[in-house]
């Protein structure tokens, strides 16, 4: 019996029109789903694809054992998610080993920021593993503030909320069209760096970009809401334009 | 009779398989395509959706007056483009005045460095326009190479081979991850930024991601060959992991 591949099925920014045809496809002919979840929550990858997950099929929610309540420097931390991500691959190899297919959900582009790259380290050279890209979050983002984001030769900048606020300014500063991400309860910050750069006014908000509830705003505008973690801000590029 | 709308479809980055959902389907009931393409070729986006465009459909191949043989900064080429996209611009009004939606093949995601941009922004706000956001090309390069490209708080710079040698220098020793695009005639240019940055054997080069001919390979031994146009450099990131 030859052993089963994991897929590590990219689902795109949240809207299941948006899933790619392979996508689609492997996900309705699969008898193996599995997704990361926090505890207590249904999971937004398990969100994305409610009524499409074919009848009998087994699902394996995969719950973080942490999420906030630990810092992210704290060793601590990592020992946890290690064990939990080891946990999960033996699982997800227990299935391949006994020749069946199995479906990892992934929000947005496996490669690109996902959790799915864990597993994918710990799998890869051990089981047949294979990755469906997908579109990112960012670019549904961009494509809701229907504006391009990058033109002739703009450069572009994805940066995460979390970095020091120094750290974020001069690379806001420096180029020309930006995504960040991660935003959540770094948006002060963010909001701080934007302006030292002297960039705030040029930025959008989007948040659930392509999902139910999409909003799409001028940051500037949204001063003192609290924002979701769906929430990514975009600065589009400038440049050369015929 | 209300106006017909024109619908920026995003392709992906070759593969049909990874075309959207939404793509598959409005491509699948198109009455009238239009596509970009050099004169005499059949085009690129128009090639990958061979056999998927229904029977009697129209379709509109709009040429490029000029690709490389003015320079970008002669003014010339400006005015050639912009009346070549003015002239497209009034063919695609004419459909959509008739009532009659119309499909614009894009290769790629349609607002990331992509040719729509130049039909959407004159369009926009005269008729109905809709983007269809689909895989970038850049994703399914990092996808090939069978490696995550951004991890934890990793920045991510994407540049155009375009750029003066210096600047891609200092910006690829400044960044985590990294994606080349328009590399093409650069390619030398390219390869002296990236050693001057101390970074050139960190680099990958994929050749046709997603598309049949896909290579993945170490730029460094790739050393000596032409690249064709459909080129992507990587550099992975190598950010916090548990």
């Amino acid at each position: 019996m030859s052993a089963g591949t994991i897929y590590g099925l990219g689902l795109g920014p949240g809207d299941p029109d948006l899933m790619t045809v392979r996508a689609d496809r492997l996900l309705r002919g699969a008898r193996h789903v599995a997704f990361f979840r926090k505890a207590g929550r249904k999971g937004q990858a398990r969100q994305i694809v409610e009524g499409m997950i074919p009848e009998g099929a087994c699902e394996y929610p995969m719950e973080y054992p942490v999420t906030t309540e630990i810092p992210l420097t704290d060793p601590a931390y990592n020992r946890l998610l290690s064990a939990f991500y080891q946990q999960c691959t033996a699982r997800l190899r227990s299935l391949s080993d006994t020749g069946e297919d199995v479906v990892v959900l992934c929000e947005g582009d496996p490669f690109f920021y996902g959790s799915f790259m864990h597993l994918y380290t710990r799998l890869t050279g051990h089981v047949p593993v294979e990755v469906v890209p997908a579109i990112s979050g960012m670019s549904a983002a961009w494509t809701a503030t229907g504006a391009p984001v990058t033109w002739g030769d703009d450069v572009l900048t994805v940066l995460m909320g979390t970095l020091p606020q120094d750290d974020l300014a001069q690379r806001i500063a420096r180029t020309d069209a930006l995504v960040i991400m991660k935003i959540g309860r770094n948006i002060d910050k963010i909001r701080a760096a934007l302006r030292q750069a002297g960039r705030y006014d040029q930025a959008w908000l989007v948040e659930y970009a392509s999902m139910p509830g999409q909003t799409v705003q001028r940051l500037a505008e949204a001063d003192g809401r609290v924002t979701p973690y769906f929430s990514i801000i975009i600065l589009h590029g400038q440049g050369r334009r015929p």
